[in-house]
This record gives C-alpha cells, sequence and structure tokens, in this order.
C-alpha cells in the first residue's frame, strides 16, 4: 500500500488541469438561511463526465509512459468511475475497456461508448465479473485503474478540496458523501497539509452505512449489497481510503433515505443544479443535524450529476 | 414612451450589484461539437429568484425615492417577474403586491409569498385582472412595475449583456429568447452601445411565434392566447420592446414545441443545470439552424430555472 502524500497532489493538479473545469462554487441565501450556515457548494457534478471522478481518472490516465499508455485502461466500474476513466482514456487517445454487468442500465453502457470506452459485458456475479476483468487484462494488458483504492485516484480527487480552499477562505469545515472513500481520502489528504484545522465530515445514506460503521467498530465492515438510492455510494472501503477516513475524519453522518430524496429536490429546486442523489446526502446530513453546523463555514462537495431524467426519485414511474 | 439609454444600464448596474448574481458562463463541450458553434451559456437561472427578471424588478424597486417606495410596488405577472419583484421589494423592505388569477398553481402563490409578495387574486380575464390591479394601486398608491414594457426594467436585463461582455470576450453574436421583449431589448441596448457589431438573435417558440411575425411585417402583431410549453414566451411585444427589437435584432427564429423540451431536457443531461422550457428555445434554434452559427462565438442568454418539478415535460404524468 503506497499511501499518497501531498507532493503527489501538486502533481496531479498540473497534470490534469488542461483535462477538468475548475468547477465553480455556489451558494444559497435560502438554504444558509435554513441551516443557519455558510454553505459553499463545490460544484462537481459541472465537472468534465458529470462527476469528480474525472479528476483521479484523469491523473491516473496521463501519469501513464508512453508504452503503458498504448496498452490502453481498464476497469469494471459501471458508475462515474467508468465514464470519468472513458473520458480521459479518450483525451489521451487510448483504448478503455470498462467491465459491466449485461444487465446494467442500456444508458450507461452508451454513455461509456459515448467517451470512445469499450463495454465488455459479464454476468451480474462477481466471479463472473473478475473471470472476465482478468481475461481483458492479460488479453490488452491494460492498465487497471480501481475507483478509489488507488494513490493517484486519490491524489486526483484531492485537487477538488485544494480548488475549494482558494475559492473560499476561511472555511471551518467541509462535508462530502462517503462510499468507498475517494472524495473524503482526497479532501483528509489536502486538508491535513493545507489547512489541518478544518474539519471533515463523510455523509452516508443509513440504509449503506458501513463507512460509519468501520469509524466507530475501528476496523472495516463491509456490507454484502446495501441497498440505497444513493447509488454511488454501496460500495465498501479498502484499505488505501480505511487510512485516510481513520487518520482524518472528524465524524461520519447517517442520513434515511427520504430525506436525501428531499434534500436533492430542494437542491434542484433551489439552486437550479441536477445532482445526483449521492450528492444530496451531505446537505440531508447538515440539515438533520443543525447543531453541528450552525455558525460554520461549510465547503459542501457536489459529487455528481449523472442523473436518469426519465426517472426521478420524487415522481411516481 | 421614453427609451432608456445606456447611461441608464451603467446607472442599473451599480444599484442592483449587491442586490444580484453576477452569474456563471458555462460552456460544453458536447454542445460544442454538436453545433460547431463555441457556445456560451449566461446562466440567469442561477440569479437570484431563479431569472433574470430580479435584474429589472432590482433596479425598479431601489430606483424609488422614499415616499414613492413607502406605498410599495406591484404588478400582475404571475410568472417570473412577480416573483422578482416580491424579491426585490423584500430586499428593500416594501411591500409587493402581485395580482393573479385565482386559478394559477398554487406553486406559484406559494412562491410569491415565500418572498414575502402579498398576493390577490382575480378572476381569470383580463377585466377582473384589470379592475383589481386598478382597485390594488388605488388602495395602496403602489408603483405599478410592468414586467417588460418599463425603461427601468429593461435598463434592469441590460446589465445582463454587459457581464457577458466582460466575461466573454470576443463574440460574434448573442441569442436569447422572446417573449414580451425585456431580455432582448436590454441585449440590444447594452451591445448597440459597447459591441454594436455583435448580432443579436431571438428565439421564439412557433406556437407563440407573434414577435416572427411582427418582425417580418414592420408592426406589432399581438395573439389571442397562444399555447406553448415556453410559458414564459406568451406575452406580446410592446411599444417599449418593439423599438429594440426593430432596430437591433438580427433575426428572429421560430422552433416546435418538441424541439423546445428536447434542447431543455439536453441541457439537463449534458450541462447539469435546470433550465426551464423558455430558456431552451434558443438551444433549439441553434441546433436548428446550424448554418447560421457554426464556426461563430455565441452567447445564450439562459432566462431562467423556474420549474415544476413534478411535472416535466418529457415525463407523462
Amino acid at each position: 500500500m503506497r499511501i499518497p502524500t501531498f507532493d503527489d497532489v501538486l502533481a496531479a493538479h498540473a497534470r490534469i488541469a488542461p483535462h477538468i473545469h475548475r468547477t465553480p462554487v455556489l451558494t444559497s441565501a435560502y438554504l444558509d438561511a435554513a441551516t443557519g450556515a455558510g454553505l459553499h457548494f463545490k460544484c462537481e457534478n459541472l465537472q468534465k463526465a458529470g462527476a469528480f471522478k474525472a479528476r483521479g481518472a484523469s491523473n491516473a490516465v496521463f501519469g501513464l509512459d508512453d508504452a503503458a499508455a498504448a496498452r490502453g485502461v481498464a476497469t469494471h466500474s459501471s458508475g462515474n468511475h467508468g465514464l470519468s476513466l472513458s473520458y480521459a482514456a479518450g483525451r489521451r487517445g487510448i483504448p478503455c475497456t470498462v467491465v459491466m454487468p449485461r444487465t446494467a442500465p442500456q444508458a450507461k453502457k452508451d454513455a461509456v461508448a459515448g467517451y470512445g470506452g469499450r463495454v465488455v459485458e459479464c454476468e451480474p456475479s462477481t466471479s463472473s465479473r473478475e473471470a472476465v476483468f482478468a481475461r481483458v487484462v492479460a488479453e490488452t494488458g491494460a492498465e487497471f485503474v480501481h475507483p478509489y483504492n488507488d494513490p493517484r485516484v486519490i491524489a486526483g480527487q484531492a485537487t477538488c478540496a485544494r480548488e475549494l480552499l482558494e475559492q473560499v477562505p476561511g472555511l471551518d469545515a467541509v462535508i462530502a458523501p462517503i462510499g468507498g472513500g475517494g472524495m473524503i481520502s482526497g479532501t483528509c489528504l489536502t486538508l491535513s497539509a493545507l489547512a489541518p484545522a478544518i474539519r471533515v465530515y463523510a455523509a452516508e445514506p443509513e440504509q449503506a452505512d458501513d463507512a460509519a460503521r468501520s469509524f466507530r467498530a475501528g476496523r472495516i465492515i463491509a456490507d454484502d449489497a446495501p441497498e440505497t438510492v444513493a447509488d454511488g455510494l454501496k460500495v465498501p472501503l479498502r484499505d488505501l481510503t480505511w487510512h485516510f477516513v481513520r487518520t482524518g475524519v472528524t465524524d461520519i453522518l447517517t442520513v434515511p433515505e427520504a430525506a436525501i430524496v428531499e434534500a436533492m429536490k430542494t437542491v434542484w429546486k433551489r439552486m437550479k443544479i441536477v445532482i445526483e442523489p449521492s450528492s444530496a446526502v451531505p446537505l440531508a446530513a447538515i440539515l438533520a443535524n443543525p447543531g453541528v453546523f450552525r455558525g460554520l463555514r461549510v465547503g459542501v462537495i457536489v459529487t455528481g450529476g449523472n442523473v436518469d431524467l426519465d426517472r426521478l426519485p420524487w415522481i411516481q414511474g
């Protein structure tokens, strides 16, 4: 396990700057009044490929030497990481293979293909996914880029907090959703180097609260198949992200499903931005814990905006 | 008829700056590739009260002397102007009355009340609206602020194009939706003073194409009750806005309903911002007229983001 350092973050930022957006920070007088806090939303939903994952994926792709790059990259995320890796590989002009269950929504397969990635289907089981992925790597020599448990990916995600600190002086706290822990790890990495007094909160669905339970237990607890509307947050911590969570996080706050959907709709309605359910989890946690955040200047990381617009969680289909 | 000048725009901008957002300009690599143009979206959906109308309303409200201000303001728009006037009056701490048909959606009445405005209901007819409105003005002495045919309002809307020119150098064209013509008039006013070579396109629903027909006929043509998903664009030109349309607009492009809905959904999906149907009309016009815009650097004014999130036009309810 190689733990990335802040020098890795600086190198990552220089490497990926031409390929990512320096995303804007938005505020809402309505939400400030509702929470008694000063909320500064770092809008990674406006990032390339619609999520912060473009940062880590771009750092991994553009950090490869020419020989490795020529063999391409591969992953088995059917979510934002698969999209982002396809985006980054497309920018560099190298192959990208994404292994996805054949049962994944066609829209997700189309989105990967839209960025130039190649979709290889597996059966919807871990054993099939691992077998198919191993065959892809054996055949292509592609570099595996894990969605979060990879120092290159964490150093890339850490560039988001660096921008936030430049954009919003005087923060008291930063809050981000936690699934596998890539964004939280990058946030801890940057803040520990630049502003160690800023508190780092992670927010998690009650129905997928493995990180909160891990945090309290002092060891990684992984759930089998949690169900939550925040589908980006179902994956467990791994050794590298656990290191940052264990050493850098102030607390992990959990919220019920209805509060996530309500917070998501509130952001759409009042801030006029499209955010995915996972991105609403931090606001739901702030609204549910007013005493923790009242009077504070808080950076809220809006992680992504990739939503199926034909199926919104507050509209019965 | 007093035609506002660019000096009025400069005074308006200084007056309203503390009360409005300098909204960001967003770009989309996807839409640039789709259109062959360089599109720069001026995001007034992120404006206070969710629409550019906060500019003109704030200019009217904050331009009143203390005696007039104490009597308050009034209007009869049930759309974004009613909201925005309530917002501006609330900022100044003066009364605002909005006359609305009793049949208007409760959500719109609640939104006005949420900004501190007082809703007075009338029957859903022009005669009732005029009678009720006259009674309100007689009783309160409130200053009538028309949604668009008012030099103070046009000077306020004109501050949007001024910001756009500062944010995006080298524009070849600007395009905005046209309903009553307030935003287009403000745009013509600013560009004629600062950058007269920039072309001004107006975009309009085919089903509410009175401005396009007026433009071709050389005189104002008003339709009775046009039906379009772009509900902000149903109102006719008036003398002041007709002056700017007649003298400053390069062309008016019309688009069918399905193209408006498709463009709206595309912006939500690719740009991750919530825009109302009216705001999608310019992009629909660009997509329908690629030869007009290809190779140009185009400012696209996204006029607002006030949408009923429970009833989206691409989801059958």
